[in-house]
């Protein structure tokens, strides 16, 4: 029986939802070692649109779910059928609508929100005693939500930010994953650093082998 | 020096731009065989914008350019600005929007028309010699503005439309190329067929191998 990953996106694009290359090779990672990819996002309004060249806001709204089934070619389910028992383990990519769509810290820093199926998603996998990944920005939210030791690349802002909500901050550089062996929790710093994609497909199959081994 | 191959996208997903694991993982090929991708698209709007949960058109407008710069993370051009002097070889990741943004083919099948400004992308590189390499239904286009041998996987209709534009049609399998080495065209069936991601990512690696080989 193949393993089953579920994994969470946050719409599609860098800038205000899922970045692109890291969902995408964490999908290719997962098929790769042969488990099962199972998608999930949230059915709420994106906090934004952005123009992806400009980098302005569009006058637009769009729905986190819908965006995101197009990285997942139409499969997809919302969030709130995610249910631990169907599952071996829990990743979730990055790009800035983790930060944006998932939780707040793009907007509010330290003092962010976790959207709530994303906070019932990640305890009931910890409680469950099954593996979390989490790529580029997404390791604040396991970070802050489990106090556990994370990368999130080189910024020491962002360090001091994990230390004060009580996880640990690791430095790490292209395609490195620090894991978190009690709490089972293991992260990647993806385009967190300046990174060509073929680094975030080093980092992606790090951390999917590493998820794969801990479930 | 590295060498520079040119990807015309045609949006940012599958029912309605570019199949973003054919874009991804072909930006990912070129970068892991030590080239470099410029990518490129029409500065036009989609012929529509398709909900890829439900299959149904959206009430909106997109613009081809503008969303297909979500996934190359915002670097992307104006498909006018295409000079084929400035690179080694030009290819054509698939999805629907290959067929509805840059040429007919989706709603005109044998009868129809290239975008201009990707007719004038294909016949410069061909005058110049240089290589072009086509995923899943983008092999359309070359087939018909350059009658070349190409796949497009099992299907014996469009086989059949190949023949009648005055190219060739050659079934292929998972992860297999068609190499036209007069022309210098090199294609393969990615999402034509039933394919995992592992599969997309064994045809493009195969596709853009062939391609620098030729340049």
């Amino acid at each position: 029986m193949k393993k089953k990953i579920a994994v969470i996106l946050a719409g599609c694009g860098k800038a205000d939802g899922s970045e692109i290359h890291e969902a995408t090779l964490t999908l290719l990672a997962i098929d790769q070692q042969r488990a099962e990819y199972h998608a999930f996002a949230p059915n709420i309004d994106q906090r934004d649109v952005i123009n992806h060249i400009t980098g302005d806001e569009m006058p637009e709204k769009r729905n986190v779910l819908i965006e995101a089934s197009r990285i997942t070619r139409g499969e997809i389910k919302d969030l709130k059928e995610y249910d631990v028992k169907d599952f071996d383990a829990l990743v979730l990519p990055g790009g800035f609508g983790a930060a944006k769509n998932l939780c707040s810290f793009a907007v509010d820093g330290e003092n962010m929100n976790i959207n709530e199926e994303v906070t019932k998603a990640l305890q009931q996998t910890y409680e469950a005693k099954k593996p979390i990944g989490a790529l580029c920005i997404a390791p604040v939210m396991v970070a802050k939500a489990l106090k556990a030791t994370v990368t999130l690349g080189q910024d020491d802002d962002i360090a001091k930010t994990v230390e004060n909500w009580g996880g640990k901050h690791k430095k790490t550089t292209h395609g490195e994953i620090v894991t978190d062996e009690e709490k089972k929790i293991v992260t990647t710093p993806c385009y967190m650093l300046d990174a060509k994609i073929s680094d975030i497909y080093e980092g992606a199959t790090n951390l999917i082998k590493k998820v794969l081994e801990l479930a």
